[in-house]
């Protein structure tokens, strides 16, 4: 390392927290650290290799006062995660494509300002705007009234600013960039799920790989959920566009999504009175559980893929949101342990799962960004192997009605 | 303009924004600006006229941690709006007459700190203590359920920090100053209204002017609803005070102010127990649909009154709230779209508007300071011009039942 | 006052508040004053006798981000407030004995991040961690809807942010040190008690005083209930740990205490499945009304007391949570004017009082940490004398059902 890079807030830092010297604790709520603004690039660390910088910017004004937006940087690819928003991924882009989508919801909105029982438990719509949202982890699904209490629409992890939030940075060639963040969802009595989330990137890739671990901390069995909302518009999206998976299995959502089951595959362009439909997925996986699925534009040369395992989650919602431009032309991939119904459904359907006490499960998901034909067909290709001469089964009935 | 006199923070605010040499950002969501406090006078501009001041600044403590107030200052006139709270006018006060009110809600509260929905739908209650506040445009009036969700007393637009915020001093004699912020109401898949709230202000001028534009910014038709919540407390308000108004039509809002019907005139003093009176009142108008009404003190020389166009603002709410001087002594002068029913009764009778997919609407409002007999005399004269030999139409049954 | 040793900090708040040299405000609503980080010490104020320091700081990061904490240090004692949250006393530490307990939820959470109503009502349970929590004054106790709202569990004081916080140091010896804090909870029309909190410690010393004087500001009666949430975990509470009383009357709060009834007087240790049991208590009290109330540990080394007037306080609630210690092993005792039940059933048993406009009415405890055998002994000792040979009335049925 050069020191005479270093800028004086790096060393300051380093001093901090010497134990490892490319670990940067941005936020810790029992040292009372937050950073705030911070960056640091791999010329201050006066490391070779692909260029990066990272970024963390306090937002301010509107509803997205105090917000944190961290981003990481290197050639031609930019991933933005929100600290205050559960570590959420806002955006991705690279190569002139955008993983992400544009949503009524413009700002970054701080978590203070959103109250999530709002219109029947759906308030979570007025902070909706991330390529990625972790909908659970104490529930998810649909808002439900059940139990005394309101189940609101997909959880609190993402309304959840992050309690620690830490960059790691390889000593190693190619200098893997790991920004994790914890998230505490403690009510006294009711939950103590705290789960790691992280997000690693090897600068100068197309891809990054997402990595969470929920650990149920309290002396009691808990139920837990997660869907890994994982949203794509344009350039991706579009008429023609295409969802490419290997697919055991795929019914309505409900009665109205019975009317596009058999252009499931298809994406129409923006329409107008088209709502949304979603569609339950169970994926089929090589013979590790392994296994990945894609949205592909017309052309095939642009591309959002997302592998994971289905052991650690079984099941995918398709969600079609291609209503208009300006109303959230968009589509959802979205691996999960649940589908979307509410949680008294998918708790009725044996979807819910339980942590014991003290026990962690964990979840990975590698994000690929497809920019051109050859990427694209190579993943299109791994996705045909695992379908192989596997049929899929539409079935035409919803699995439940809400 | 005399470089000299511009402080070093000026400078930077025109070098940041020499499009305009007269307009200051003070707030830009999209930019990531807010400057938070902020002053800058006629001295700093080196303009000449009527001296004036603003100011911004950012409130700290209790429940008012965060929120700014912005003050408008020139000889003898005070303007103080409320950027955080969806640039609401807390007070205006000149030639020591005030327009505003004393609620038991004595800071500024920060929208962070307010959930609409507690006490039934409310939750608005808890920062209510403005001379104007916005109720809309979503919707407005009295909490209800329906449509599965709560529709909250007087909407959400008073408890929106505005996205952007813009002073704009005009180059030329006589330097009107405008305030502008953006409101955005944006839900994901139920409301895309944004609204460019503004206040001009004339330095040296006893009167200002409100000027709305609300646009739908979605692809669907939606519901819009606004009341002007117009509160005016002591000196104006006093036993004998007076509503002075060109009435085509008043009713009774409910059966309780149906005792009050003989007296719509006049106010008592403050009255425990009174609790609040409301009256529909539809308003005469001249030729070009404007009008103009006003609540006087007992001896006709300190009065506040609004002037708007019946176009616009078809109805007016009259709220005495004629209860104790702790309690919240006030009245409500409320043009509107809307009386102050709730959303359902509004919208079955009627009165609930439309706008088409990218369609604005816009309001004007001009409210005067009227601080000595000759200039209420004047502002009675043409009001009672605008009623003419018109009759007033005294109904005597509300016109809908909660 | 040797000036000398006077930090610039220091000199400037003197001046700024030169009617009392010793009185520091560190937040004020009214003049906009909210210092934030901030500390004085005796050695600052060249006072003699035992050494002190009293810090306000600002948290920061996750649901604690502007939480401010003040600490008050003494001599191997150390009493954490937290003005964000009510005043309400986060932890006290003294020769090694903690007063406190280990909540799931570990950060002191801002209440911005809270919503009282979510979950049915209990979203208190979100920053529940305190060692003394205010449940009041507008109302108390489990949740309830009625009257068209949610009365949401134990009030909103504690998730009030104060107003005005004053340090006040004692200019004589023994340098009595009194930090104060304004509750407002004003809505207009419902609401406007304003209660001035505070806590009196006098350095070197185990004990202090905490008075809270509530004043209805409206000019209507109004009610009010206050429970002094006092909770005690470890190292206090073990296996064996006892209650120790002057009992007057016990009876269980619902059907499940009853189970418990007959070891009303001794602890378990952490036992999972246990929850809660609660019992309702009428202490004895002296000539005055004086009595006194204590959980010490097996041992009898280790005791937490709490002396108050049973005319002020005429209940105690007996708070059983023995459940596993990260479920939040811990005891409440807490005296109070209503029980715990909804304010409809306490309404109804005639334990909610009234405030007469204008009226206040105040409310006196001095907590003790008693670290040794003969400080506990003589504790017990006057509860014993308090008790006399007046016969403890066990009551079997609950008196009410929620």
């Amino acid at each position: 390392m050069k020191v005479k890079t270093v800028s004086l807030a790096v060393v300051l830092s380093l001093i901090s927290y010497n134990a490892n010297a490319k670990e940067f604790v941005l936020t810790d709520t029992e040292k009372n650290i937050a950073k705030g603004n911070w960056s640091i690039s791999n010329q201050d660390l006066g490391v070779n290799g692909n260029k990066f910088t990272i970024q963390n910017t306090v937002l301010k004004g509107g509803k997205q006062d105090g917000t944190e937006l961290l981003t990481i940087s290197s050639d031609d690819f930019t991933i933005k995660l929100i600290p205050t928003r559960g570590l959420g991924i806002l955006s991705v882009v690279g190569d002139g494509v955008r993983m992400g989508w544009d949503s009524p919801v413009d700002e970054v909105v701080n978590p203070k300002y959103i109250n999530l029982e709002s219109r029947g438990g759906i308030g979570w719509l007025d902070g909706f705007n991330e390529m990625m949202v972790r909908c659970g982890f104490e529930w998810t699904g649909h808002a439900a009234q059940a139990d005394g209490m309101m189940y609101t629409l997909h959880g609190r992890a993402q309304n959840t600013p992050v309690s620690k939030l830490i960059v790691d940075i390889s000593d190693k060639t190619p200098h893997t960039i790991t920004v994790k963040g914890l998230i505490k969802e403690n009510t006294f009595k009711k939950s103590n799920l705290e789960t790691w989330v992280s997000l690693s990137y090897v600068p100068g890739s197309k891809e990054f790989t997402v990595h969470d671990v929920v650990t149920n901390k309290s002396d009691y069995t808990r139920d837990y959920q997660i869907i890994y909302h994982s949203n794509f518009g344009t350039p991706i999206l579009e008429e023609g566009a295409k969802f490419v998976a290997p697919v055991k299995e795929i019914s309505p959502f409900n009665d109205y999504a019975k009317g596009g089951l058999n252009t499931w595959q298809t994406y129409l362009g923006p329409t107008k009175g088209f709502d949304e439909m979603v569609f339950n997925v169970y994926p089929f996986a090589d013979t590790n559980g392994q296994t990945q699925v894609m949205v592909t534009n017309k052309a095939g040369d642009k591309a959002a893929g997302i592998a994971f395992n289905i052991n650690q989650l079984p099941v995918l919602s398709l969600w079609k949101n291609t209503d208009t431009l300006k109303q959230g032309y968009v589509t959802g991939l979205e691996p999960g342990t649940s589908f979307a119904y509410p949680v008294t459904i998918e708790r009725e359907q044996k979807r819910v799962r339980q942590l014991e006490p003290g026990q962690s499960t964990e979840f990975t998901l590698t994000y690929s960004l497809l920019s051109n034909k050859d990427a694209v067909t190579k993943y299109a290709e791994k996705i045909k192997a695992i379908q192989g001469e596997q049929q899929t089964k539409v079935v035409n009935e919803p699995m439940a009605k809400e």
